[in-house]
């Protein structure tokens, strides 16, 4: 006790440092997790690995920061999000901004011609956040990806099947998997007059009817784009479309798209890729939509959203999520790293796990979820004064028979405040020592929600517990609904 | 067939990207790591994540920058090795050093004056990378931190029973705890005739001692740090010395530091740290070492640090591992970021787990490890041609039923490299499909290592399947030893 304050007197004497000038933050767009929030993410995380695991998925890591000439060129107009770093002499650096680049840059070094791998980590953009709806400038991507000389739409619509799996798992809502092709768009954009120079700034047009109307991105199409008023109103009829297999076989019949060899290549791919996703019991959830283009410039065949078709209810507020996950078929990243432009073709899905947190999130601020950061099973306690050391001893059984315990860390701890600790953070048992039991060879667990005590043998405490716990199966995840 | 070979075609055409220019590399200091890297990386850190759960912590994350402002002061003359982001606009940040810093800051900025914690994370340092010792510049830190007003020396007593259960299940060789208190150095120092401006940077001296002998840092702290030569005499005399609570005993009878009421303090907290480890059952594994000094700042009590006292032979060679964790009490930290410099004291370790990695990496090269980077436990093959579209349906079916499987992407792989897949990649079963076979409504489950073959009913194959993965037993961390 003396040292105690000795210290703490010596402790403010020492602190010289003067008190804190800035506004304590972090930097825009970013967040701390706090332990319920890491209860709900690592819960999520675990999910979605399993389904890549269960697809036979390795995993990779590569570091935060790449080289800037291994991002140059490579995301369009959209570079200037990226996060470089302070040249502090040696090699010029930027943060990554996907981990798909990463991913080429990984195969094309170490001449991997075959590989099916997840990466979940943090990726870094320097956009306008909007932090309520899950969009930060630090978040995270999950990514899986099957690299490698493969028969067509195999791969492609394996990881049609690895969304649904997920997406099922995580049961945030009905969804939609909404299909296109690279190549039928750009068959389209030339069959409807558009010259070639302008298809891939005319997909980024298109791109942005998931939140304009038609008119809008017509207008822009024609004012910045250059793309004449006929040509538009062309395009117009063909991406309002959308439907399944019976659409596909309609468009191989149009006059103007069955003229153009790239439409016909698309149009012949979504058609097996449809035949795939029937195998794969999946069909019904997959939507041909023309009118998808997803931004990146990357993307080589098949392309492919994710999209919740209802909005979510969060304490009686309707929340309206949107594209939840994205991908497509590109085949020739992986080729613009390699000294003789080899090529690995790849295709893959990237989960928007930010948008499932957020769900989650405002379930939990809601009251409509529970979690439980903490995963102790036995709190050791104590009803008289003096009995730090025994509860010491008795956490050290705990522990060493792997059993997940705690105890106060003060001396003489009331009895109150440590049942309200349990109570808190959901432990469900208590050893309470008391000095008569002790003396009798006894001790008493507690079961927190029912408040029943039980005496038991102090020398059968540890096996007693144990019994317990497997009883009460306790959610191995912390994360209870 | 023909399309693919279009779509190959064009993806020729369209790539009109030049080639890689510049050396393929990750930044200096930094590594990608591989699917085998990664199942050592996730077992290690499972078995240490289990261990801080075992003790109640919770877990949190904080992003990867910090504005530079809350880093600085915090690292003394180590804040040249802090990567700091371009000014692109905005704030000012800069890359996390380490994860002690950022929970002062979260502990502060959110009011928490309670929190038992776990966070597992990379953190950033532009030092001279010794990477085959396991030293990068970005690197994983694994903190366990209690962070409140507890009566002495119980959370700092915990810290080292986490150290050693985290030591003991990674099973890395023997080591020891060595400890020693930063009021006692400083009374020492104070009994020595160093005055107290000194104190800092003659403990930064001592901190060489692990790498350097005495006579070396005694010439430092003379010529360098401005000691005395007697001074420095004095000091040499103390921090030879090592033991237990004997030597705890001794000193506080020793003429000169039972004058100095910080060596008081600080030998009275050794000795009751000493007891709180007997009750913890290590105390065998702890050294009292008067020479242990640590580099940091920010320590103001108990100071400690594991080090492996054998070298680890891997592969007939002997390879120096040295310090493993490492961690103190620093009672000032999150202070320095309140307004009115309200302290939150907090207790910590840290794992180096960067060298336990390398320690199994090494061991992995030399043939003494084995991995299974991917957990499929069923490979899905056919013996004939045009099986495509069975294997999909039965890998459909076998994922539905939760079953980890895969199938080759090609339409007509051979056979002899479907089973080489799978004894490469430790695929336990493989289920073969030939017309013959199915028509008697049979397929043929082999088992890949004893090459057994059996015929079971088609429609009984996901439960036979089940059974067989079930009685494999196969280790769920896809590590073995």
């Amino acid at each position: 006790e003396e040292v105690a304050k000795l210290l703490a007197l010596k402790a403010q004497l020492t602190n010289d440092a003067p008190p804190q000038k800035f506004v304590l933050k972090t930097p825009k767009g970013t967040r701390d997790y706090n332990p319920q929030q890491m209860a709900i993410r690592n819960s999520v995380l675990q999910k979605i690995i399993s389904v890549f695991k269960k697809h036979g998925a390795e995993c990779i890591d590569t570091p935060v920061f790449e080289l800037k000439e291994v991002l140059t060129g490579k995301y369009g107009e959209d570079s200037k999000l990226i996060y470089d770093l302070k040249d502090q002499g040696g090699e010029i650096l930027s943060l990554r901004y996907d981990l798909t680049v990463p991913l080429a840059r990984y195969l094309a070094m170490n001449k991997i011609n075959n590989l099916k791998r997840y990466h979940i980590a943090k990726v870094y953009r320097r956009d306008n956040p909007a932090m309520t709806r899950g969009r930060y400038r630090e978040f995270y991507q999950c990514d899986f990806d099957i690299a490698g000389q493969f028969d067509p739409m195999v791969p492609d619509a394996e990881c049609l099947k690895v969304v649904t799996e997920i997406l099922d798992s995580l049961d945030i809502g009905k969804y939609i998997l909404k299909v296109n092709h690279r190549c039928l768009l750009d068959g389209m954009f030339e069959a409807c007059g558009v010259p070639a120079e302008q298809f891939r700034s005319t997909c980024s047009t298109i791109d942005k009817l998931d939140k304009s109307p038609w008119q809008e991105v017509r207008t822009e199409m024609i004012n910045e784009k250059g793309v004449t008023p006929e040509a538009a109103d062309r395009i117009g009829e063909y991406v309002r479309l959308n439907g399944s297999t019976e659409l596909v076989d309609k468009l191989l019949q149009d006059e103007k798209l069955s003229k153009s060899k790239s439409a016909v290549e698309g149009l012949q791919g979504i058609k097996l890729l449809l035949e795939y996703c029937e195998l794969y019991g999946i069909k019904d959830k997959v939507l041909f939509d023309l009118s998808l283009a997803r931004g990146l410039d990357y993307y080589t065949g098949i392309i492919y959203e994710a999209v919740l078709t209802e909005p979510i209810k969060i304490g009686g507020e309707e929340q309206s999520v949107g594209s939840i996950a994205g991908g497509g078929r590109y085949d020739n990243l992986v080729g613009m790293f390699d000294t003789k432009n080899k090529q690995v073709p790849c295709v893959g899905i990237s989960v928007g796990v930010e948008r499932v947190f957020s769900v989650l999130e405002a379930r939990l601020a809601a009251g409509e979820l529970s979690v439980r950061p903490s995963e102790i099973d036995v709190y050791v306690a104590s009803a008289q004064k003096d009995f730090l050391t025994t509860r010491m001893r008795i956490c050290n059984e705990l522990w060493d028979a792997g059993i997940k315990a705690e105890q106060p860390y003060k001396k003489n701890p009331k009895m109150l405040n440590q049942l309200q600790h349990c109570e808190e953070n959901g432990i469900p048992l208590a050893v309470i020592l008391g000095e008569s039991e002790l003396k009798r060879g006894l001790v008493k667990i507690r079961n927190i929600v029912t408040r029943q005590e039980d005496e038991v043998p102090r020398d059968k405490l540890v096996e007693e517990l144990k019994n317990r716990i497997n009883m009460l199966n306790i959610n191995v995840n912390g994360l209870e609904k």
